[in-house]
């Protein structure tokens, strides 16, 4: 938006929500899966496999996002990646995003669009589309997306398909996000690089389909934290899942920061979520892709240990708590 | 949910995110298209066409429904029957739905069961199934909907379709709706059918891939009033819209509201949304499939008028105003 903009400083109540609309879709490209894109009643996605991988999120402030610790534009990246995350972890790419924004009345156009931006920008890198949504008012900035994605031939990898045997690997960070939190809530302003990733995560999304090409017999995305998504997954598959922990060493920037704030790095490796990693089974076979790295192995048995033992430590994120 | 059941009397706290879900999916059917349901990171819907038609809505408690003017269950359904209705409006059928929910942490399980039967029981009417979503904690209850469409081969029919000499014709109830939310606002007891067409709206769901059939031009459901919509086609289309007052008579039913209310039945028909019958301009030599009237013609140049004069009436529903 060009600091010229007169309606930049005003409130969403000011300009009515066909213009906030307005401002979200106007002059956005398009990739070719989208062959309708917002202004209609729906719109048209291309689904070339003949099925569609969806699934929704919803983040509320003060609740998954403050604009005094993220700024509204790395809100809507983050929101995006999440839901990005969910498609990949199933070996489908994204190919649309859909958004609703509720948001009170004295919101600041600004807001609206920096929001705007960061949805396309992360959107946009993955080549996908924003195709719809709808703009409401309420109390609190509610944000829910909806992600589609296509497996391009490919069978889905759920989390149900873990077998005793199988190792178990990750690709992207863990832990990052919940200590840049933990940095944010003692009012640091050091290690900007982890503040960083709690504020934008980046997913690994191309370890996604690659690790389904690699024959994954289970994935999921790392959310609510590495123990208890990989505790959802020994649920589905009806296996237990043994982690070795001289393969989970913090990395240096965790080491640095759980040093500072006087914690056991290790705690934000096991049970941070928001990095939105992927967590996968593959045969011990199987040669792990590119950004793949072995953290354990599938066992007969239940619920998740490390280096044999039950692991103590509080478990992921749950609502309501 | 039985009455015997101990969590009935329960809170979303009390019970924990992870619950809440479970009660909301648990046992419950899903139809063929889908080809995975909730419990994953994303669902897999059939798109048979290799096209998916797809829209979100969101609905704020206190701004789009009152818990003491509906019950939870009519809330789950309007909130399903307003998303089908923009898919049945592109002449697609709905497929599949997913429903976040934000909701205080007080909220009675009840409630939510409640919510969630009424979501389910208007997907099922449908044909259609409830295959993901999301759960969190807001202020207000939050319900966002997102609903997925095939569209069985056939051209997906735009608002942008309507040429001058096309018939304007529509399927469902006009007005209903708006004259159930005035006799609430004065807190009448009369009149319930009037407030059960507030509560749940009947969409004319079949009428949607009939027009299209038909050869329906361009097509909207009436969301925001029947002028405004039209509206909305009007500038969509580059034309204008005449309607025929003598077409547009109040049900028997409006009138005895509005005489009741001292107010004109008329604006209820004309600026009423929320019923979400369907709007569409068809050529003049198609023969209207079952349930459509016709209400006027479409015109060269802009705009909606009713017996060629501006319709001076407040328009239609705008989020923040």
């Amino acid at each position: 938006m060009s600091s010229t903009d007169p309606d930049a400083g005003r409130t969403v109540a000011d300009i009515g929500e066909f213009a906030v609309i307005e401002r979200a879709v106007a002059g956005r490209p398009q990739p070719d899966t989208t062959l309708l894109g917002p202004g209609d009643d729906a719109a048209v996605v291309r689904a070339p496999d003949g099925r569609v991988v969806v699934s929704s999120d919803m983040l509320v402030q003060g609740r998954h996002f403050r604009f005094d610790w993220s700024k509204p534009e790395q809100v809507g990246r983050k929101a995006v990646a999440q839901n990005g995350a969910d498609i990949v972890s199933m070996g489908a790419w994204p190919t649309a995003f859909l958004v609703s924004l509720g948001c009170p009345p004295d919101t600041p156009v600004a807001l609206t669009d920096a929001l705007t931006d960061g949805i396309w920008a992360e959107a946009q890198a993955l080549g996908a589309g924003v195709v719809g949504g709808d703009t409401v008012q309420s109390e609190q900035v509610v944000l829910s997306i909806t992600v589609l994605g296509d497996l391009g031939g490919a069978d889905a990898v759920l989390r149900s398909g873990a077998r005793p045997g199988d190792l178990v690997a990750v690709a992207g960070r863990l832990g990052w996000s919940a200590a840049g939190l933990a940095v944010l809530l003692v009012g640091s302003v050091d290690f900007p690089e982890l503040v960083g990733a709690h504020q934008v995560p980046v997913p690994p999304y191309v370890a996604g389909p690659a690790a389904a090409r690699a024959g994954a017999t289970a994935m999921t995305d790392v959310s609510d934290g590495l123990v208890a998504d990989l505790g959802h997954m020994c649920t589905a598959s009806g296996v237990g899942i043994d982690l070795d922990s001289s393969l989970l060493e913090p990395a240096t920037e965790l080491r640095a920061a759980a040093a500072a704030l006087d914690v056991d790095a290790r705690h934000w490796v096991l049970t941070g979520g928001e990095d939105h990693a992927l967590a996968a089974t593959f045969p011990t076979e199987a040669v792990l892709p590119e950004g793949w790295r072995r953290i354990g192995e599938v066992r007969a048995g239940a619920g998740v240990t490390v280096d044999g033992q039950s692991w103590t430590g509080a478990g992921g994120w749950q609502s309501f708590s």
